[in-house]
């Protein structure tokens, strides 16, 4: 790994600010049908301070929290003459807890479920060691010799988002826009830790294609160009000869990432992140110092386009785009490619390097060119891959070829509403991939269409109980997960956060 | 509470000295019928070093420890992109880990049973916040996203015994009391913290039984008059007005005993464990300082003892003796008031309080007289309470009475002799009682048969796999438990650690 660029990255980590949140209400999960997860809390009321073995509460913290919990442990009349074992079940939803955690039936880890087993050898206050991510906290005394006293509880939220940056909305802005850029923004603030998290609960690792979104937003939030500075070095550090920059990696307990997770689209985002920091910033020293690096993951995905202006793969998994199922990545992976290529000709000819300024530019035109020969199928009024990959028609495929720009204009409008407004395209599930989509509109001028998108989409979230954004929703489907089970998807996810720039940036 | 007697014994805190005891040795724990707990560890062997989840193995440490436990968790060949939960079960004994802790149907609060499930969140040194005591580990993975390296299990071995200072037995000891006394040293070393705990496994707690046993045992072993002198303030803190000392109490998270838990035995024992402190130390200071409290409760012995010299109670528990079932405590209890009394008289004409000297010399004379008269059965030859309580001829009483000089010479030696033999007779299950015994003979000068006794009971327990003595002990019997079930007693227990005071006293 390159030193210098680590180095960069460490001494940019950012304070952490802490706030407490305590709660002694304590509420039930009731079934409900007519609620998205077929669950509603309900009975909110002041919690008891005195348990038995086999009691259970539940606690609602009233807002999402991220951070260390305490509690204190008291005997009641009698000392505790033995250790006292408590359950400890924590949920960003209520329908987590509401589900056994044993029935999970998800393809990743289960240790990912938030649930520990506690041994209290005397009373005192108790502070766990783990961080959680949670709005409920179900507690269940397993033994324990006399009846105990449990009480004070707190979490010790964390942060790495300066509230005091964040700039209030104008007097009079729609209602429904404000409640979700609050929630958008409590959605970056949570996901803000010593990097841009992609999800506090899981996965806790900092991903390109999110950190993309998260550093875009968070010029119009909270403004910490240091963490967007750290999060851009360590990456850059993890540059590897002849590969694209993995697509994610972990900072304990040291930075550190696995071979063969480069991701082509997620890659370009990492050169469109270090574009938008330029842009927002001005800090050209830093842009300076990781110029090399962009150019470098430009220059492969360039030479891997060939002749007839369909870009190739290297070994290994190749592209991200959505957690659409099925979904076929080529013709939105080279949308991907080309809306970077763009950003990083205009980067090149800003600093100077008019050689690449020039090469990209010219490379940008011509594959535009040939993409929408390629690809584009007048009859459908779609890009849509006849013979590569299994034939698709995908609004993923629309928006990045509108955001490549291999089409603009009322053309581009009209293949983005005839897609979307079909029952036969594959639509996006994430947050991540809506992004695009709003993004693709606002390019295309089809600004109320993307701002009803944003409150119908993020909108219905949040009416659906959203206290955070989630990692994946689809209005119809509660059952959506990327794992085959929702109690293990992220209901705070970072990539979803971008309503914010959205409504800051045009719609206020 | 006294905050004076407080203060003393807080500035009185022994250091704890630290050493690291590590394992990288795994053992199969199999079914043997010739065993005392019927099972036996086999397969000794270096253990692997990479699991997956559902692995499981057994640790041996090779000793007893008393510590904190540590170990290095790491990816093998791809970085864990999950938590790695981990379940760790303690066990003083193989028999313990052969259990399944779910089977336990003692009386005793379950928690005391040593299992926690760990959740890691990323690869490290994983340090427990918890003392353990153990020499077996069984550590099982239960989920984990990859293969995981789990290695460096170590153990930092806590004790207040200073090792430096125990004499090395002269050369020629018999081999067989030489090994009583290792496993008897290592016993109290392990029950050496900031205070004499009864059983660092359970629990872990400072009685007074168990510390005047202890205390008297040390100055023959680690000499720590610091501790010692630590744990007779903490009791003379918690007197109260008109009740025997609290037979127990806690250190953590401050000094707190329960109402109600006043012993007159173990109060008892509380005023010979000073004056044995003060012959071994020769700290009159100490000894001045804490007088009053003695005298106050030798004073209240005193008061209950009636006309007819017999041993009235205050309400509440009133004596504990021992664990054997359906015993009856008022002659022996009796004993230990009279064997406390000649001790405390002893020390009031050393500290020139003569009023009380005289006053329990003559409370002694005439005591000793009318519990003869009333409870010796010449018949019998024996200590028989015929019309208190449930007549019953047991051990206890006799070697009691003995003590308490209520007999003395060929007498007191038929007395002991007939009731040691007797199948009819109550007999003692518990190391301390079985001190007690011990003590008696020495002091009737059956000094052969006392070193028998030691080398048959104690011995026998070495036999039977003990690496520390235990605290309850019948060779004919397995099951015994104070607590309905083995797993639940504490194998590692102060008050057997007396063997010491006699070997190094009497026999070398």
């Amino acid at each position: 790994m390159n030193k210098y660029y680590l180095e960069k990255a460490d001494i940019n980590t950012p304070k952490l600010y802490e706030t407490e949140v305590s709660s002694d209400t304590v509420v039930d999960i009731v079934p409900d049908e007519t609620a998205f997860f077929g669950v509603k809390i309900a009975n909110a009321r002041k919690n008891a301070e005195v348990f038995a073995p086999g009691d259970t509460f539940i606690l609602d913290f009233g807002q999402h929290c991220v951070g260390t919990l305490s509690f204190r442990m008291r005997h009641d009349d009698r000392y505790l003459d033995a250790p006292v074992k408590v359950k400890l079940r924590f949920g960003e939803t209520a329908y987590e807890i509401a589900r056994d955690f044993t029935s999970y039936h998800g393809g990743l880890c289960a240790s990912w479920l938030q649930e520990d087993i506690l041994s209290i050898d005397f009373p005192e206050i108790v502070t766990l060691p783990r961080r959680y991510c949670f709005r409920y906290l179900e507690v269940t005394v397993i033994s324990s010799p006399r009846p105990v006293r449990l009480t004070d509880f707190a979490v010790r939220c964390l942060t790495s988002a300066d509230y005091s940056k964040l700039t209030p909305l104008p007097e009079g802005t729609d209602p429904v826009l404000a409640e979700i850029d609050r929630v958008a923004a409590k959605t970056l603030a949570d996901c803000m830790q010593t990097a841009y998290e992609d999800g506090p609960k899981r996965d806790r690792r900092l991903w390109t294609g999110d950190l993309r979104l998260q550093a875009l937003t968070d010029c119009y939030l909270f403004k910490n160009d240091r963490l967007a500075r750290r999060c851009l070095y360590l990456f850059a550090a993890c540059e590897e000869d002849g590969k694209y920059l993995p697509g994610c990696l972990y900072q304990k307990p040291a930075v550190f990432f696995d071979d063969g997770m480069g991701i082509t689209d997620y890659a370009m985002l990492w050169c469109s992140a270090l574009c938008d920091y330029c842009e927002y910033t001005g800090d050209t020293d830093t842009v300076r110092d990781l110029y090399p690096v962009a150019q470098r993951q430009m220059n492969l995905a360039c030479s891997l386009i060939d002749e007839n202006g369909v870009l190739g793969f290297l070994d290994g998994w190749f592209s991200f785009i959505d957690w659409a199922p099925a979904i076929e990545r080529r013709i939105p992976c080279e949308g991907v490619v080309l809306y970077t290529m763009e950003k990083m000709a205009a980067l090149a000819a800003m600093l100077g390097d008019d050689t690449h300024a020039k090469a990209w530019s010219d490379k940008l035109t011509d594959t535009r060119k040939k993409a929408y020969e390629r690809f584009f199928d007048a009859d459908r009024n779609a890009f849509y891959n006849a013979d590569i990959d299994t034939p698709q028609y995908s609004v993923q495929s629309q928006a990045w070829m509108i955001l490549g720009g291999v089409i603009d204009g009322t053309a581009g409008v009209s293949v983005l509403r005839d897609c979307l407004t079909s029952p036969a395209s594959l639509k996006p599930v994430t947050p991540y991939m809506h992004h695009y989509v709003v993004e693709a509109m606002v390019k295309l001028g089809m600004m109320e269409e993307a701002m009803s998108y944003i409150k119908s989409y993020w909108g219905s979230m949040i009416e659906n109980g959203a206290d955070t954004f989630w990692e994946a929703y689809d209005p119809k489907n509660p059952d959506l997960s990327p794992y085959s089970d929702p109690i293990m998807n992220s209901f705070c996810h970072a990539w979803s956060c971008s309503p914010s720039y959205f409504i800051r940036k045009y719609f206020i």
